[in-house]
């Protein structure tokens, strides 16, 4: 089996080769952690974003959507203290120059000395076999107490400095002799707060320049404009406010292709409710979440919840939906119960009441809020990566396929002239002229048909249909399917049949 | 009839109060020229983009697609001549601190004279009637013949400073005896160039922080691209790529709604030719994307060209399609014939060779490009306004009424019981099931069903259907049309045939 570096440098290759996904601006050699959507890239992105719009807004009459601007008033981000907590402890190295950051940097420590206590065990167990008992082992083995015990306090200690006083971490970095990796000098200058924030400038005024900021989520977007939504629309809670769209973070580490960008995009809903029923709603939307992408067909499998034992201020529940990435398990979706933190900061921060009147209860309040925030780029590439295969086929050859959920598919269907002459390509162009009305179709005439079926596997098209000499006879084509690699001879007048009942959004949303 | 700027104070006031456009961040009192699109603006924005996208990009078999990030390699507005060129000439009052275009501030000034000849023109008009002949008034005529001379002259030496040097603006200004129109000072400081492009820095270290823009246009992210999706997509000239995004641009004189926003959205499509083959492709985008405009049916007088005849830097043709807005004839897309201008700088900045091999000439060279760019936000105001009409209807009672072309409008069907009981709203919940799979559909049971016709037309909602008692015999409704408001009974089975006719994209496309 490969291993799961190769697998994931053949996910980036694959993705640059075939359209998907370039390195930003990379003529100029790139930008760090930003990235271009591809011809092919950009209408799998879509497909996700419309797939996620309309399971959420199109089926929920009670869920309406937003389009908020990146730029918005600053106070929003003392509000929801973005400007003073949103920040990494960074250290720079007085003689490589080099910056890091504090916590990385001992946890990484922390790691080496937790592995080497693994070691121990694995060598243990090789020892031993079925009599191994890790439990007692790791309890009376004096080497491996001592590196587990070290491992602990390290990290204690570090969550203790993060929280209190971060020169604590300095200490610790320096107590541990931790160095440069990459120069070995233990030269280093206090650990300071960085902002994640990308800034900038608005009005060309000396006087009248307004400190911004790209946003960093978009969430606060949706609560800024609750009561303009809820009364324009006659909104009636529990309701919701679904918005899909950029969000900037100036990570200091940024890495693992698409899956943490500097500029990424997010797809949120923000589902106001009573004070008090927020567990239950909380619980209804990790349920209903997970059955959406269970949907997709990707392996259930590669699904798990993670509920958080540490909560972030504003939270009193969270989980992430984790998924089995080529780099292991990590959040793909998370879900929070807010309560009214951002509401409540909005109100004490513009001097504004953003109270709901609810009619029933003869009532004002502030709703309570629960959160589905998924990252648009990390669905890609989990889908991407998900669905590219090696397979080997029965002749010995292999094939590499890229088995999207066909709703997702750039591409539904190429229609293939087998050869470029007795009007085989006009009757090809006229079955294009009439499904390109309702799906994304290409033409391929290029190659003998057997290239251009890898090509299209490649790609993810799920439907190859080729004309041929028969077709002139008795219009009829064959229609291949990507998966299978099964062909069928099919009249012309089913083709749109056929490809609807595979790549509609229905069908594909009903299994949730 | 009403005044222009009645007009358009209703368009901005009925965009908020049916939540189509807020304000961004109103609940801070604001960012200028900032907007957020609301729950029924954010659906007629989707639906534009995806009008165009689909015209543009699905419809075309030698267009693709591209999502480029909105912050590229700093290189790039090198290359573009944005960090260069991409300036306004701002000008300081010493006295109240106030900061102004130098050019609008004259051209204000000129503005005025040219009205004193106009109403001098209007005044003889009066007079005498059938029998005034102006062309001979305005060269006979002394006071008049003098003030549009010294109108001119103003307007041509402004050209010259803008040109040549900007200090002969600040003495033309000083001249002309320009006072701040807040404060009446005539103490100014030297003109300035001001950048528009918003800045920001990548990165954390000091070292290696990176000075980056928001990008001012969409354009060069296809361009610096260009080579990336010709070899992948195996593209071949002619060919296009088109994109939607965000831009960014520092304005200082921002106004007139969401006109002129400091964040908007392009629809760009750059046309990859043959050199020499420019022109061809350049009148081919003017006709299709006039014939793309009109097929929404906002009416033909409504638009117009402008030809250039100062053409910017990069151009040797290039034509506006001016849209008659509540302020008058205003940009609405631009096409330009951009030569290999962009290419080429990028090949010079970057040193690397973007070059195409035309395999029938069998000769590498650069190709020439043609520009389509709309403005999202434009398009959305074009629409939005002329579709707001004050109906007074044959009874003398009016109606507000909201004629969107129902390709794009928000909501499809509104599904209304005609009461709440006798378990009607119960078929109206099993019709919407079945519809919003296909449709945007939304369920209304609040007031009387005349109120919520109005409401509905207001949202601009191409059908109403109303489930009554005469449903639960015969499985029939009524169906209400938006703009005649004439109401037909149809079967529950038909409806879906009657809106998909009414509101497919191909349909309306068919009419290009």
């Amino acid at each position: 089996m490969a291993k799961q570096e190769d697998i994931f440098k053949n996910v980036v290759s694959h993705a640059k080769e075939y359209g998907f996904i370039f390195p930003s601006s990379e003529v100029y050699d790139g930008l760090s952690a930003v990235y271009d959507y591809a011809q092919n890239g950009v209408e799998l992105k879509k497909n996700i974003r419309e797939y996620w719009w309309k399971s959420m807004v199109q089926m929920n009459e009670n869920i309406v959507g937003l389009d908020a601007a990146i730029l918005m008033h600053p106070t929003t981000w003392k509000a929801s203290g973005h400007v003073d907590a949103f920040n990494d402890p960074l250290i720079d190295n007085k003689d490589s120059k080099k910056r890091y950051r504090a916590d990385v940097l001992v946890e990484e420590f922390a790691e080496k000395i937790n592995q080497k206590a693994q070691k121990e065990i694995e060598k243990a167990r090789a020892r031993f076999g079925d009599a191994f008992n890790e439990e007692e082992f790791v309890t009376t083995n004096a080497r491996v107490v001592e590196y587990l015990s070290k491992y602990k306090e390290i990290l204690s200690r570090l969550a203790k400095g993060m929280t209190d006083d971060l020169q604590d971490v300095k200490a610790l970095i320096e107590e541990l002799e931790i160095a440069d990796p990459e120069t070995g000098s233990r030269n280093w200058t206090d650990v300071k707060q960085f902002n994640l924030m990308f800034g900038t400038k608005l009005g060309a005024s000396a006087d009248s320049a307004m400190d911004l900021y790209l946003r960093p989520e978009t969430a606060q977007g949706i609560f800024v404009n609750f009561l303009n939504v809820q009364k324009s629309g006659r909104m009636k809670v529990p309701f919701g406010i679904a918005q899909t769209g950029k969000a900037f973070r100036n990570e200091i580490v940024a890495r693992q292709f698409i899956f943490r960008m500097r500029e990424f995009e997010q797809m949120e809903m923000q589902f106001f409710v009573r004070p008090g029923e927020e567990m239950k709603w909380y619980h209804h939307w990790k349920e209903t979440r997970l059955k959406w992408h269970l949907s997709l067909g990707l392996g259930k499998e590669n699904y798990r919840f993670h509920d958080h034992e540490k909560l972030a201020h504003y939270a009193n529940a969270a989980a992430d939906i984790e998924f089995n990435f080529p780099f292991g398990f990590k959040e793909l979706e998370g879900i929070h119960s807010r309560t009214d933190f951002d509401l409540k900061a909005h109100e004490q921060f513009s001097g504004k009441k953003l109270q709901y009147f609810d009619p029933e209860l003869n009532e004002n309040y502030v709703p309570y809020v629960v959160e589905t925030s998924v990252g648009l780029d990390r669905m890609f590439l989990a889908v991407f990566a998900t669905s590219l295969k090696e397979e080997t086929l029965e002749d010995g050859s292999t094939r590499t396929v890229l088995k999207l959920p066909s709703v997702l598919a750039p591409t539904k269907a190429a229609i293939l002239p087998l050869v470029k002459k007795d009007g085989l390509p006009d009757i090809a162009r006229t079955i294009i002229e009439d499904l390109k009305w309702d799906f994304t179709v290409a033409y391929d005439e290029k190659d003998a048909v057997g290239r251009r079926y890898r090509r299209q596997d490649a790609l993810g098209t799920p439907f190859c249909i080729t004309v041929d000499h028969q077709t002139i006879e008795d219009q009829t084509v064959t229609i291949r399917h990507r998966d299978t690699m099964k062909q069928d001879r099919v009249k012309i007048s089913e083709l749109k049949d056929i490809i609807e009942n595979e790549v509609s959004t229905k069908n594909w949303l009903m299994k949730m």
